[in-house]
């Protein structure tokens, strides 16, 4: 028996039960194995130093409890069955978060724990142009609470699992919005509803990607897509946007069979252009005569200033092969994680069922308020509401840039979205900028990460939907001041 | 120019008008191209059989619209841009559902596509001995109304994006409870907010199995986690339960490299015996020797009603070789999709990075709620109740089963969970059973689906959750109707 027993004499603790303890963990920790024989009590007594009395006491205990048997002329065992309790009182302290080895990691798994990271972390100076979530603070929150208060029920259509595309009415009620608001071209039962629009991107990609398979994507693009593309094992191709969005000439000078082609059409990621009807009708056939799948990303289309909103790829094809995703992250709040996905017929079997391998299907409460939302045009009348608001607070970016920093910048994209991309003409790097940016309570993202192949520099992307006009206009003074202390 | 164009002439529409439609049509599906020169109105209106005016109306119509352009000296082409608006007029019916084809499928697609189904469909008779929901009924909906009403709120951290593990103090508040009811050690970091079991398990089998890779099951066991395994592509062995649960001498018997074996130690699914402790160290020990992960899916263990519940495999784990698995679906309802992941501590980034590729995180607002019900007792004070409800309704359960049908019935597992499995002797197959028990107006499922290698006969599971007494003992009466004709 080499077990480590030690004793506290210092205690109030008996020593006999500080032996019962000790033995019982060497039981439960497999140390002593079932019907194992222990030694007797005068042998262990003596190699502990203690009285056989001490022993004898911590035996009995553990034969009262089950650890132990007595065999008639034979000496005391470990049982073969064990009590099923009293094991909680185990002293297991699981030391530091990094201090143990991981072993046993998938293809992906590896894959994740190489990366730097993935989630983006948001600026969190005092004016911070954070971007990609909408001004939260002028959320109808009252409407919304009461909407949850009218549908928090328990009938059992409430309460139990569900579709696993998604609750009916709701898939109806966003085909009819899409159809109205985006022409996308579809019936109720293509939608599927998705927490949020990653999962649509991640469904997408496991759907469709074995490793080795090629993916087209916009250069610089959606960081999100990326990483479900490059979790897929797949390779990836940028393709360049410019002033009208992905080059297709590039695209079809590129001659990899591509699986997907992932775009963001009505509001290029991150640079905010936009692209014209010919492209797209040009891109559909590219896909038709390629054999290629369009992931649509249409991530916040819903805010565009100019004309009417652009409609999307998905009403033009004629031949399947855009999968549409949208979500209500930008629309109504993030922390809601409701999106959807609008698929080819074809598709609606072999999507619902991955849905239900990631998930089963979303919560059901929100889907119902939701429901109401749409249907009860709350919804396009917030979104009425929020485009009148950022349109504002982007006129006012917009001067505030013009006026500070006149021909050193040049914005990019389309008068649409919740952000902005600019080209600041400088010779500093883009993380001096930041920094500079930081130490005058201004927060900034630079566009390099967004890029695949030659990230350019002094692209920065200014989110404007959580300022109001004295923020933007302050930090746009502020950011100036770094240009005009350094040149 | 091979344009097909119909011409109705029995409806209101002015010819020139219908030509223009139709033009409009070939440009927008890519029939004309861009800069493509259109043959002259003489020559079209001759091809179709139109007056040169109708022709010329409808090009000068197109012209305005910006489809067209006209050269000087060199006639009428397609412009090289297309007007952004106006095209969502093109008729588009989606025909039927099933009526397209589908390319483009990864390895995952083909397989989901080719299964013949992965939702389990509950019978639906007026008395359902379905599985696996709790008796939403008695949900205290007006509790949870109320605490949902509390923390719809519109401050920052309620509607933004959030931690892609969860909302701290609801890991807390869960490291909390399952330390205190289950034994399980672990910090609040550890502790992954997910969107029900089923991600967990879809999870965990992404970041660990590559295609090829060996995961032992329990035979029979649970499908949900058979499908997350085989989706990766994984080879499955099939450990035999008997009337303790896992037989661990089988399962060391094989001598594959296993990656991952999957247990429902507390409750076994769906057989419902429980494993005792001394199988719990053999599995540790072998789970240690061999390197396997355990996913440790303690799916409904917070109901057991003859001792206390059985702590958990965590718990007694002393190499990190347990994720633990957990979900609200059981104790709370199944349409709020809430569980939770507790892994070692080397495991919490790579995980967290796999929840943000899934859906970046789960949605906010019931995980506010949530944490309220577990730190205000309220879960708790749930639990005990419902134990006390779903004890009576197996006990009439069991009664019945005795009463009616006698010896002919077998009840296999523990005094625990929301279901039974029983064995009944008939030489009846299964689907007539089920069939006899539909035309009865009774909901029954055979347990075949779940065997892995052979599949056995006569075995039902029961779900009473969600039946009152005089429902059960009326379905168990009408069972046994089906043999006492039969024999």
């Amino acid at each position: 028996m080499d077990l480590v027993i030690a004793f506290d004499r210092n205690v109030a603790t008996p020593l006999y039960q500080q032996l019962a303890e000790e033995l019982r963990k060497a039981v439960l920790q497999g140390r002593l194995k079932p019907t194992q024989k222990l030694p007797s009590s005068r042998l262990l007594a003596q190699s502990l130093g203690v009285s056989r009395a001490t022993v004898s006491q911590s035996y009995d205990q553990l034969l009262c409890e089950g650890y132990f048997e007595a065999r008639q002329g034979s000496g005391t065992y470990v049982c073969r069955e064990l009590p099923d309790e009293g094991f909680a009182v185990m002293p297991h302290a699981p030391g530091t978060l990094a201090s143990t080895e991981l072993h046993g990691l998938s293809r992906l798994g590896n894959h994740l724990l190489a990366l730097d990271q993935i989630e983006s972390l948001d600026p969190q100076e005092a004016i911070s142009f954070r971007y990609g979530s909408p001004a939260n603070a002028l959320f109808p929150i009252n409407l919304w609470r009461k909407l949850l208060y009218r549908h928090c029920q328990n009938t059992p259509a409430h309460l139990n699992y569900g579709d696993a595309a998604g609750y009916f009415p709701l898939r109806a009620a966003i085909a009819d919005y899409l159809g109205r608001a985006r022409a996308v071209q579809c019936r109720p039962e293509q939608v599927i509803i998705v927490s949020g629009s990653q999962q649509a991107l991640d469904l997408v990609a496991r759907l469709t990607l074995d490793p080795g398979d090629w993916v087209a994507m916009e250069d610089p693009g959606y960081l999100g897509a990326r990483h479900c593309f490059m979790s897929q094992g797949a390779q990836l191709q940028g393709i360049p946007v410019d002033a009208e969005g992905i080059d297709i000439e590039a695209l079809s000078h590129h001659s990899q069979p591509f699986k997907l082609l992932h775009i963001t059409p009505s509001h290029q990621f991150p640079t905010g252009v936009l692209l014209p009807l010919s492209r797209r009708l040009a891109l559909l056939q590219w896909a038709q005569q390629t054999q290629t799948l369009i992931i649509e990303d249409d991530y916040d289309s819903e805010y565009r200033y100019s004309d009417r909103p652009i409609p999307a790829l998905q009403g033009l094809d004629q031949h399947h092969s855009v999968l549409y995703v949208g979500t209500f992250s930008k629309t109504l709040f993030p922390a809601l994680r409701m999106g959807y996905l609008v698929v080819p017929p074809a598709w609606v079997t072999v999507i619902k069922r991955a849905k239900w391998l990631c998930d089963r299907q979303s919560p059901l409460l929100a889907q119902y308020v939701l429901t109401e939302c749409l249907n009860e045009g709350h919804f396009e009348r917030h979104l009425r509401r929020m485009r009148h608001l950022y349109n504002q607070r982007r006129q006012t970016l917009v001067h505030s840039l013009t006026h500070y920093l006149g021909s050193r910048v040049t914005l990019l994209g389309e008068n649409a979205g919740i952000h902005l991309m600019v080209k600041i003409d400088t010779t500093l790097p883009d993380e001096v900028v930041i920094q500079k940016a930081q130490d005058l309570g201004v927060g900034l993202t630079s566009a390099q990460k967004y890029y695949l192949e030659t990230p350019k520099t002094g692209e920065f992307i200014l989110g404007y939907s959580q300022l109001d006009d004295a923020q933007i206009e302050q930090g746009v003074k502020r950011i100036a001041q770094i240009f005009n202390a350094s040149s």
